[in-house]
């Protein structure tokens, strides 16, 4: 908020404006350097090309993210600092076979209780290069909402 | 070879034979307890139910077997004890996505270069209860021998 006031400030004061990062990118989670090497909780393949969510899908999880999932209490919720990648890549279908192919974009969500209005989430996108991508994450929160019980979250965690 | 001996020798004598778990089991790795952490490599559907390999795979790669793939040589070579575990899980269609259902079973492949007859892996198939599935091995190897530049594994690292 206070950033917010001093761009305002600024933009009143008809001063440069120099947007960082950190303040563009405030409810933005980063792309987690080390996700790959993170527990996979499941995959799918959204088959549709016109869903939002198409792609074949691989979950990975960091450690508080897994702990909340695998107590399997339906009213897991999630610690701050909890997140989740999803990985989409192109489905390729070959001889009966489906293939993640090229990977089409990383979605991050993290959780923090202060992103009230997305339900305690936060939400990013990342294309193949590592490059933001713009989402409107109200429209992720509006999906995930109806998986009340799970504190939003989708994915449940497969033995 | 020499218990295979004593065991005609048995026959032969008409003595009581008591095959034991580590005999029967001689070639057939176990099923790693901690599989489920090991880094995933990739997914894949194969749809056909004639298939011998019918199902959602997960595949996971122990820390050898993991350096190797990620060496990304051609003629990537493992060491013994670099092992493979592919989870598969029945396919579940629904809205246009495929998931993993109930699992059908885990399949292990670990090298081990003493096991010559199939090309130096060692292979072996549970059950959802972690009962020991009969499989032949040769005919595993038989597949994946076409894998030749790769030490017959057919998985790739994807990042």
């Amino acid at each position: 908020m206070m950033k917010i006031a001093l761009v305002a400030a600024a933009v009143a004061a008809g001063l440069p404006i120099v947007v960082t990062t950190a303040f563009a990118g405030v409810n933005a989670p980063a792309l987690p350097a080390d996700f790959r090497s993170w527990t996979v909780v499941r995959s799918q393949v959204v088959s549709d090309p016109d869903h939002a969510m198409y792609g074949f899908h691989q979950v990975y999880a960091n450690k508080p993210a897994l702990r909340a999932l695998r107590s399997r209490t339906r009213s897991a919720t999630f610690s701050d600092g909890a997140a989740f990648v999803v990985s989409i890549y192109e489905p390729v279908q070959s001889a009966g076979t489906t293939t993640p192919g090229a990977k089409r974009r990383d979605v991050v969500r993290v959780k923090d209780r202060r992103a009230v209005a997305t339900g305690g989430w936060r939400f990013a996108a990342y294309d193949p290069a590592g490059k933001p991508i713009a989402i409107d994450a109200a429209a992720c929160y509006a999906c995930h909402a109806g998986a009340k019980d799970t504190d939003t979250v989708f994915s449940r965690f497969i033995d």
